[in-house]
């Protein structure tokens, strides 16, 4: 089968690690760079002078026939517009998260990309991570139990953005992730935050989401503490998992620690819920690298036309909670409704 | 001088430790212990037998001409009632926290107090901790600089409760931490949480606090955390910091992590904030036990008529964020107001 | 059935601990204690007004014909003494370990002991301590395989003595431990130290123990380190076991990680083994205090007559291995063997 | 000035790293890849074609009139032949560490480099180092006081080598960073170790190593260990230090920890040496990539003939101490002595 053509736009902070994976893809080959700053083409041709086009003008790529498929890897707020761009030139386009800016924009261009019959992808990368995917095993292999609560962490001392918030940068893994896992989206959002370094923009988010049936997730993203943290706990009525990004030894770790409801000695009339210490485990994870894994599925997907597992659809869903968080945000915690998409059904139904 | 004789109401979970500590004070004797369960009664008289007298009828104590101060230890819901009792009796009364179940109670009882002069005091034990009284010195002494943002977390599997919830078991202590640490009160509160084990005793609570100027301090306080966690970091924009209570070597670190506004390499226009590495110290943090400095504040208090660190006026301080954080929860979020007290002025104002 | 009346000669750094755990068995009761000290006997007196006689000396309790039982938790070079003078009076007798400082010593008292039929036993408590007895059913149940290599490491910032060195004090724990996990005696030993702080009172210890098959332990004891540690990995051919005392999560640790022989790229005929990350599993270890199963252990031995864990023979086993280790520092590292006792066997043979 | 033109002999596992350094620095270039394996051949043609020639032969770059400086990264008992020869056709040679299989063959290829008056070098990369630089400041700045021992750990699961032993492999880097840090070579050595896996092949070694006036250094080398450690305690006379090579934290640890002797309570006449905690300080470590630096300074000693840091003396010394120890390892233990190089003194005399 003939290699895929790709056309890279946005060399800045993500796009290096994207053509880099792609490159390394025996069915993929990366033909342009597209980036507004001479700096960064320069970067680019540095790194691969020869075998490809680095242009400041990404409608090049656009208009090039022998260029199947866009990524792009810009500023969120310029999403919408090249991603429309590309898919009305009949490309396949993988676009970075968030997918976009607004529900609105990422509504059109799903039904856009449906219309066109092309594959529509966003890089949600934690949906690729074996990590992640061990957790999903854990959680759907009924391991946990029914899942409770979940709690995650995403921390650290920048790198500060000033285009979005930590809400849209940070917090948006840890919903894709949850969306994932979870199979179902959060009906009601509640989240404050705080601005310290850049006027309107939160570098502190704080997310609670409210699921069916009591079950609550809550996110802590952050630019401003000093050490860095990627943690995701997940309470079942079984067992519970701790998920750290940051540990290759033991990334997940697997607590068979029950509670039991067990009178106390006293006569008060209190009970009180005992808890036992208990087996842990550390399941061996995988060590690819997901960026790889990610990439392989959206030439894969190219190929043969399948959808990839982070499609248009789920990035949707991740911006309709966004969206909702951002309302609540300004409201400094109000509840607020994630109405679920008319006649749609979430990928596990 | 004359030891100061105490009697001591509820000897289940934590009145034994504080018996013990009164018990080691040079000042102070404990007099009579009083509790409804005859197996604590039993527990007690193995312990204390001979020194101590034991009874079911806490009013045994109250009526005691030569009990001057009594301790309260005893489920919140009874704190009003026998607070009000003790000190009717003239006796100085410490009752455990949180203070009261309400404001309204919490407010009666310091009223109280003060009318009939006696020494009133509440059991916030986190104020008399060497590690907070080290970041107390960092935060007034300027080394941190301006505080931007507070995170505390508070997680452990158990020891679950069901007279009251997370919140006023243990985010009480972070709320009694951050009004001794910033000498200030919240204007307003953010709460959500969720009920896993008990209908309606919530497990997992988070809760953001609003100051003035754009402060924000976040508490995660939970029964549901495979893994014990007790940490509080302060950001301020000169240094960090992070109490770690777990931490026998380190409790207190504090980092000279600066960010510096710095262009990219990217002419988009973007900026981002930069993060550098910096150095890191663990100061020296005496390793005193904090009850039993608590204990002697008291046993002081009562016997020189000085006011103790952790007065009636601050356990109300405590309790009128709680019951507006509770406010908040049963809202799923929605941000509410806590009224500053009628003509009072915070304690380190 | 009576209680065990008992008597303890030693307040010092130990006994304390010794007495407290005696008194809180149901079947035994200390009647007993003596210690030259003024301010230690003060000290015990304080604890014990009433129910135990204190006196300076310990010929008291020797002549107390309701004493059965006699603990001794004296400095080491009077263990020999005071342990003959107690056997002699037809007690039953626990010595602190070591047992004594010298083979000699340690095989008449076990002699004396076998022809007064009293039991005998040493504090080798870690012979108690559930983690250990843990790793003792992964080694004989088979999960580890057949264990190749094992490293201890002791290691702390003091408490610094002078009437032994780090071997004695430090290493002899590990010589107990692995004598009671790997059931045999090694046949030879190295070790090598430094006396930084006291004259020949060596404060860093590293002892290499040659086993019969090519197996080999090492012991790395110190009282100079900054930081505590407490561990002991255990090597086998089939999984792999790391003990952390310090850890109250994971006190033991379960390593599935195989190595294969497996050629490299390289054609220059060299192979290298690779190895492969694996499963990690924490079983849950019971938290019960070892000090108080040892006590146990020895009242109930004295009760029923059968031979304690830890008894004389045990002692002697690691005194044997710590006379022969001695002699191999004051040679620098060179080989000493250690010669099996006449006729005798090892526990486990 | 001109680019240093550079062959490099084997691209097993080493060689891929020393390429892709030389091939990044501003005044090198990699004109030749000797390797005798042709998939490894074919996997640097893979990376660098065009740019460099692959061949077979290591005589084409010793014959290449444009090469100047040989980089030998092949199997330890190559290095002598290898390094001889390139000497001999007047090339600059950088050989990895260890240097060679004996002090012989060390001292004929420092003298033979000498009288060609060529750079010779090894590659010792952990003199490199940013974080053994901090310690070598803190030492030679005083701030530890004397060093009194110092303890290295430097554990793994492989990879198992079968050219040399866990001795040559593994303790040849702590070897060179003692003989960095302290600028003294050892007087003495101890080793024993165990061959579990290879038979005649150590994959565990444990070395004492004696300096005068009683300094203490001791080296645990493994490939047998479930957890990888890379550690250097500094126990000096006023503070300590623990380097962790695998902290990105905190590579540095300074700990202010004093001991000072204190009567303890007891009069039996003990003394005990009594430790307090102290502060701990982790500096800023700078984050450059040592192997980077390492070949900076080659490419630079070349340009300008000067030494460099790790020249062939500094590489034979480490062998000197690495043949005592592999004799005392054959006596299990017995102390060998490391005879000074004749009329020559060590680099920081």
């Amino acid at each position: 089968m003939d290699k895929v053509n790709i056309g890279v736009i946005g060399f800045g902070y993500w796009g290096p690690n994207l053509v880099r994976n792609f490159a390394s893809l025996p069915n993929a080959r990366v033909r342009y760079i597209a980036d507004l700053s001479e700096s960064r083409r320069r970067h680019a041709e540095g790194l691969y002078a020869g075998a490809v086009e680095v242009t400041p003008d990404y409608r090049r790529l656009l208009d090039a026939p022998d260029v199947a498929a866009v990524c792009i890897a810009t500023p969120v707020r310029t999403h919408f517009g090249l991603g429309k761009e590309a898919l009305e030139a009949g490309k396949h386009v993988f676009v970075e998260k968030p997918l976009t800016a607004s529900v609105a924009e990422a509504e059109e261009l799903v039904a856009l990309a449906e219309a066109k019959g092309r594959v529509f992808m966003v890089g949600h990368v934690f949906e690729y991570n074996p990590a992640v995917n061990k957790l999903k095993e854990l959680i759907h292999g009924g391991e946990l139990g029914r899942v409770l609560y979940v709690a995650a962490a995403r921390l650290n001392l920048g790198p500060f953005r000033d285009d979005v918030n930590a809400l849209w940068d940070l917090a948006s893994h840890d919903v894709s992730i949850l969306n994932y896992l979870l199979w179902r989206a959060p009906e009601g959002v509640s989240a404050t935050g705080a601005c310290q370094l850049t006027p309107g923009i939160e570098d502190v988010v704080f997310v609670s989401l409210f699921y069916p049936d009591g079950v609550m997730a809550h996110c802590h993203a952050s630019w401003l503490d000093p050490c860095k943290v990627r943690r995701i706990t997940i309470v079942g009525d079984k067992k519970m998992a701790v998920y750290d990004d940051l540990s290759t030894a033991e990334p997940v770790k697997i607590y068979d620690r029950r509670f039991a409801r067990q009178p106390y000695l006293d006569t008060f009339g209190e009970f009180r819920l005992f808890c036992a210490s208990g087996d842990i485990f550390s399941p061996r994870v995988d060590a690819a690298e997901p960026l790889k894994i990610e990439c392989a599925d959206f030439v894969g997907a190219v190929q043969s036309g399948r959808k990839p597992r982070s499609d248009g659809a789920s990035g949707l869903r991740v911006v309709r909670v966004l969206e909702a968080a951002e309302k609540s945000l300004r409201q400094q915690g109000a509840r607020v409704v994630i109405e679920p998409p008319a006649g749609s059904q979430p990928a596990g139904g």
